[in-house]
């Protein structure tokens, strides 16, 4: 049997460093805080508490973890890190396992720290560093029991060769801890108490101390500025980016790819380089998604394409579907299958019925579309009115013709034909042309100023043309 | 003379780690897939034949490549390499010399294999890794002859230290290829034919054995997973974008730049970041090409601009054009000198005349546009009926107005204008002005229900103003 | 008192490997030439004088370079760096210390060029590299004082080993390098004056020697073709990057960032991958920036959020704002507080007032847009008659139907409402609701081609579905 274990994690540090308002343990990783991280790791162990020690901007911290099952605890003043782990230790019980994570420290795996909740003594967790400069060093016996941490400063040049240093997190029973924690002495330069001295006091009441190694390079480092940030930020997408490869989603470009959520998927998938996958995403079988789409909280359905340079929000694909590239599909958009919806187009509280396109300049909201209806280029559902959103209602094979306002609440009956720039305010019916428009009359010997009046090159930044000629009718 | 050259390429793998339900040699490296960079590859040696040596997915594997002049040569138990090369020997004339190539092997270069088809004896390819773990090792002489080749579990301490290893690829004449293959053994634990031991086999018969080494790191590895096809895929972008600027082109960005074809080009071009070029790509002189841009099969002609996010299919762009942000141009997208197209812009099928301009928020299709003229924004060629496409015809110096709709097929003659907000459905004749809209008139005392029925903010998620106001009408 | 600094830049190199017609000094680096660089480094050392050597192509390079307070010296016949120091003596007083930078080495800091001013014989910079083949090495005695400069082709084994190596630049005293360059020799292989030959005529003198090193691995480096200027171009961005995330800047992604330019920022600022910033950009505090986003001279206050893929040029942009995705501000657009300017839109001289939204598909050009007024999805300012641009004027709490086109010059009033699909020519009054356009009519039994007439499923290039219908008016 595995002893209860206990989490503390220590979440009180300033950051004063990351140069920003919000506490560190507030600075997104992935898109979501560093904390959260942590805890997810903590709760991937099983345990039966976890606390979290915080200092600064402790509401902040506790409000955006409101959804997490743990302790929060005050440490009131910065006294060290054993005077962290002191103010969690009176809510845990002797026998319980208490393992130390730092908040800011996000990328310990579960694998690498379940090894220390299986021994029983003290079991820090070491890590091998290209170069050990400023770290504390593990000095081991000839049976590689550990005897010290020694810091940098302590460190004789023997010492200082070691590149097996400290990563400040370990486990120890709760009753061990607590004795040590109460022995701790502040009488340093800093006046803190720190937890390393716990090596110090198990040696000296004889409990075993062991180190072990991350599993990872970089697995355990902290973040204390906003260069760190963005290193554990890249390592956390080359490891995930490595997981869905190894997981069979075809990353073509890994390191121009961006995680920050989970995502599920089928076989054969493809996603090109640039892209961003937030929230919950599920792609089918054989889903193609293009450079630089940005998906958020999506579900795309078996053999759908995704053109370059699409944003999916909370939207529903199906299968077959062909979307982009230059698509926006907002909240509450249903692609049924086969449906399609091209390019500066936008769509959003929309349910395209099988077959049903929109491909060009068109924006579709608060609308049903029937199967294989066609919107022409610069279709627009009119849904506000200023106060209030108003629903398009468009039936199966209708054919919206091009630059057509649909003035919702409104009605397209099935097989209806909208004539090419009507503005429509009322129900269109069913196997009928609708159409509203003037007829186009001729003025003869009119020319725009840009042949009469020119008086030299148009600018360059000159824009749309509209006709001055408009003013003549 | 050099004997005539027979090349074998092993592609009866069946790549499970892939995850893949396609065979491994149809994965796309660069777009396409990794057999037809080996084929590519051979064919440029000059081979009087090349031989594909088929299992999983034949048919699949044949279609796909069923322009390249090869044998396929169906290896219908995978009984090892020895036995794979052994089942298209029969085909080939004792005189030739057989290189042996891999269908997941892709990056390897012609300049490599030349020197391995020049020997007389049996011909290694030898790579050197940093890491040489689980690789067969080369083992020579001190004369520096090769004398084994050990695998891993065999290997010594010392041999383990060797890192030069075997890379699989060999040259061989036929007629030894033959007789050492005919004496191969399956005695082992896999119960496989294996090629390697081609070299036991020629130093027992006193041919001489040598081993070349590739000319660039990486160049001869093998792709078993999507995390290996990663980063050959990176491998391969990356010697190509440093040939492209070993050629003259500009890439801002080496590391963001994606080649999946083939790109001519004159001097003083330059490639911004994340951009993509697909297929047969021809820029000219000083072509200036923004960040993001996808071009596929394309030319770009001198001193043209194509700006940030712009995709490019099947399309001419003219001497000093200037298209995008946010253009897509569809195939059969023809713009003379000079013509630009904006923003928000699609065309398809259609010519751009000398100076003329689409440059918002513009649907251009099935269409001809004279020289200088002016497409207002929001301006829409209507060209599908539902059933068929139709053409517009535009003159040159013809002047549309925004918002204009031309309903195909239709003309509008030069120096014509067009009103903002036609529908045009007839021809428009030339030098005249042409409008049809409905003269507005004013309700007074109405405001829309934003300002009377508010109920508070509009929410955000709110959309197109439409105006319930229009149903008052 | 530090003496009088004199900065000679030798900048007449033809840089034919560079494959350009452009001379090599006026590459860009960053998006600005090499030579700029150079010379923002010297005039950041205060000196008295910066003198330009210029050979091929020297009109074009002063005339990049107008803005800045140096003396052009010409080198008629490039006949070595020796000679090209020598062009520029005669007009420094031989009290002033001499720098000699070079136009094509752009990454060398002041920081570690001051150390060479406060020497007072002759001060090298070195640099230790890890592979210094082809270097000119600094043999050293035991004191560490520089004996020599060996080049490769004279350098015994020893000599060979060493991997601090010149980089050429150096200072020294005016008056010593007169006297120094004066005895230099052309007798070479090249027949060339090399100022590397100092170093012999210093020691022969009894000037001392120094070497120092520069601070940053590759500050020194050289560039004599594409390559070398894109490994350039990204250890610079990687310098930036690192520099801003110092300073407090959040890169989400620092090897997915470009800089063209300078940005000051606030605090707890975002900026995802894929940006780039040009120009001057200010950023207040807590802006986010998506995805994929250009901004080029602009101000972006306190609190805006721009989406992905947006292009913002000479914009300001105010305080809680959201712009994007897919949105296009050019020259002359400003958004006061809250304003929001949603996808596939274009603004151009351009003023929305507080709280007001162009949301979708809107081109606004030359227009002042009163506070909190609605601009529905389609609308389009036409500002352009072909030869003038003009005006369009919205009042306060205005209410834009979608489809709308405003033919400038053109007001409305505050309050209005214009109806969805009105073409507005005249001015609309304030508090009433204004429209245009026709009622729509039903033809029975009338039914699209795609439904009559369909030969077969529609093509898939097919596209804006129109109305044939609209021919039967």
């Amino acid at each position: 049997m595995r002893a209860p274990v206990a989490v503390v994690i220590l979440a009180a540090g300033k950051g004063t460093r990351m140069r920003s308002a919000q506490p560190k343990v507030l600075q997104p990783l992935a898109g979501r805080p560093l904390l959260a991280h942590v805890l997810d790791t903590a709760l991937a162990l099983g345990p039966e508490q976890v606390h979290v020690v915080y200092g600064h901007g402790g509401d902040q911290v506790a409000a955006a973890h409101a959804d997490y099952p743990v302790y929060w605890v005050e440490q009131p003043r910065q006294l060290g890190t054993g005077h962290a782990v002191a103010c969690a230790l009176p809510q845990i019980p002797d026998d319980h396992r208490v393992l130390v994570l730092y908040g800011d420290v996000p990328l310990v795996t579960p694998e690498t720290l379940k090894p220390l909740l299986a021994g029983d003594g003290l079991e820090l967790l070491a890590a091998r560093v290209p170069d050990p400069t400023g770290y504390g060093r593990i000095i081991r016996d000839d049976d590689g029991a550990v005897v010290a941490i020694v810091e940098e400063k302590d460190a004789d040049p023997e010492q200082r060769r070691v590149d097996e240093v400290n990563t400040g997190l370990l486990a120890a029973s709760a009753g061990d801890l607590r004795r040590w924690m109460a022995a701790l002495s502040a009488d340093n330069a800093q006046g803190e108490y720190y937890l390393t001295d716990a090596v110090a006091a198990a040696r000296a009441d004889g409990t075993p101390v062991r180190a072990r190694f991350t599993s990872e390079a970089g697995e355990a480092s902290g973040i204390n500025d906003l260069v760190q940030l963005a290193e554990v930020e890249e390592a956390f997408q080359r490891r995930w980016a490595r997981r869905l490869l190894q997981g069979g989603l075809r990353l073509v470009a890994p390191h121009r790819f961006t995680l920050r959520g989970a995502v599920r998927h089928g076989t054969d998938c493809a996603v090109d380089a640039d892209c961003t996958l937030e929230g919950e995403v599920q792609l089918g079988h054989g889903v193609q998604v293009g450079q630089g789409v940005i998906l958020r909280d999506c579900v795309i359905e078996d053999g759908a394409q995704v053109g370059p340079y699409t944003v999916v929000e909370q939207a529903h694909i199906g299968a077959g579907c062909r979307v982009g590239p230059f698509a926006h599909l907002r909240p509450g958009t249903v692609l049924e299958e086969g449906a399609r919806v091209g390019n500066f187009v936008e769509t959003k509280a929309a349910r395209l019925g099988p077959g049903a396109k929109a491909n060009h300049l068109t924006y579709v909201g608060d609308a049903e579309v029937g199967a294989r209806a066609n919107l022409g280029a610069g279709t627009i559902t009119c849904n506000y009115d200023g106060a209030e959103k108003h629903r398009t209602q468009i039936g199966e094979d209708a054919f919206i013709g091009s630059g057509s306002q649909l003035v919702a609440p409104v009605q397209v009956g099935a097989r209806a034909t909208i004539g090419a720039g009507t503005t429509l305010t009322s129900d269109a019916p069913a196997d009928a042309l609708t159409v509203g428009r003037s007829r186009a009359r001729t003025i003869p010997g009119w020319q725009h100023p840009g042949l009469t009046g020119r008086r030299g090159p148009p600018d360059d930044n000159d824009a749309t043309p509209a006709s001055g000629g408009a003013k003549e009718e």
